[in-house]
């Protein structure tokens, strides 16, 4: 039996992004985004959405740049404190001591010691109300070495991504592997 | 040390959305997207991103409504299922045993046996290249009555959602409670 629960922002997973920008005085920022996803394969695009007073949003539509950057879950606090102060008040990299990469390919920073960055590119924008949604292409991802499978690629395992549960407003990890993709489903067919 | 992998759609977590929506013949579809997230809380909205050649989005756009629903870990294969073959070819719902319901707000089936289901109406699209991103309004969110907590709003632990790996191609459940969110990061403060 199905209730419901009126229109809310609630789906699951919703990712810990971890969003780079430089502000005018070339101080690099980062803010935690929750609401975005990737939005094409070709050209590689990344969608993210900001509330209109954001910092962030003023330093990406200033640069037309910006980095994902993917937290491991020994950052979940680093993450959670990227998601609570504005880079208005307070130099983030200093009080977490994390540190501010340049991008190689887009004006923006980039976080040293996270293990998946995308650098992006902003393409375009659209105001969705209380917040302007961004889709930024890819131009690059970087990974930590230590976080590669045997064929160079991301290891989720190794990886350890953060997930935001907006109903129990909490962080989990990323829980046991179920199978392929495109290979499950045959049994229907 | 980090290594470039070039520009890739590599992001996590990335969600296993199952969007649902009506033919020209009033047949219920179903198919997995892996590209998308929610874009605004005021209006509540999520977007999602669909091939060109897609048979939903040839249904979102005649009929301005799809759902998005929620699968458990237990329906990892039907979820690849939906993401293998066409709504063109086969009838998803048929095959799979599962039961449409047709929506209360918006002109499209939800899944009955998927805990968390977002009733959508289109918003606008936004033609990106391979993918066209929609944003849909949340009109509704239903959920099943024995996936809520003691609030009556998710419960994670028992929606037991999917996540997407799109480096490793398969498909992960959620793991371990990590911290309270706007809570861990206060001690940088």
């Amino acid at each position: 039996m199905k209730k419901s629960l009126g229109a809310k922002t609630i789906v699951y997973p919703t990712p810990v992004f971890i969003v780079g920008t430089y502000d005018e005085n070339e101080t690099p920022d980062v803010m935690a985004a929750a609401w975005g996803g990737i939005s094409c394969s070709n050209p590689p695009c990344v969608s993210i959405s900001l509330q209109k007073h954001r910092y962030t949003l003023k330093n990406i539509n200033e640069r037309k740049a910006f980095t994902i950057n993917i937290p491991s879950e020994k950052f979940v606090c680093e993450a959670d404190y990227f998601g609570i102060v504005s880079g208005k008040d307070e130099n983030k990299f200093e009080k977490t001591g994390l540190t501010p990469v340049k991008s190689e390919f887009v004006d923006a920073p980039y976080i040293e010691e996270f293990p998946l960055i995308l650098e992006c590119k902003l393409l375009n924008s659209i105001d969705l109300g209380m917040h302007v949604q961004l889709n930024g292409q890819i131009m690059d991802v970087k990974l930590d070495e230590e976080a590669a499978n045997e064929s160079g690629l991301p290891d989720i395992n190794k990886i350890k991504p953060l997930t935001f549960d907006p109903a129990g407003v909490s962080y989990y990890g990323i829980g046991k592997l179920l199978g392929k993709a495109f290979n499950l489903g045959k049994k229907f067919r």
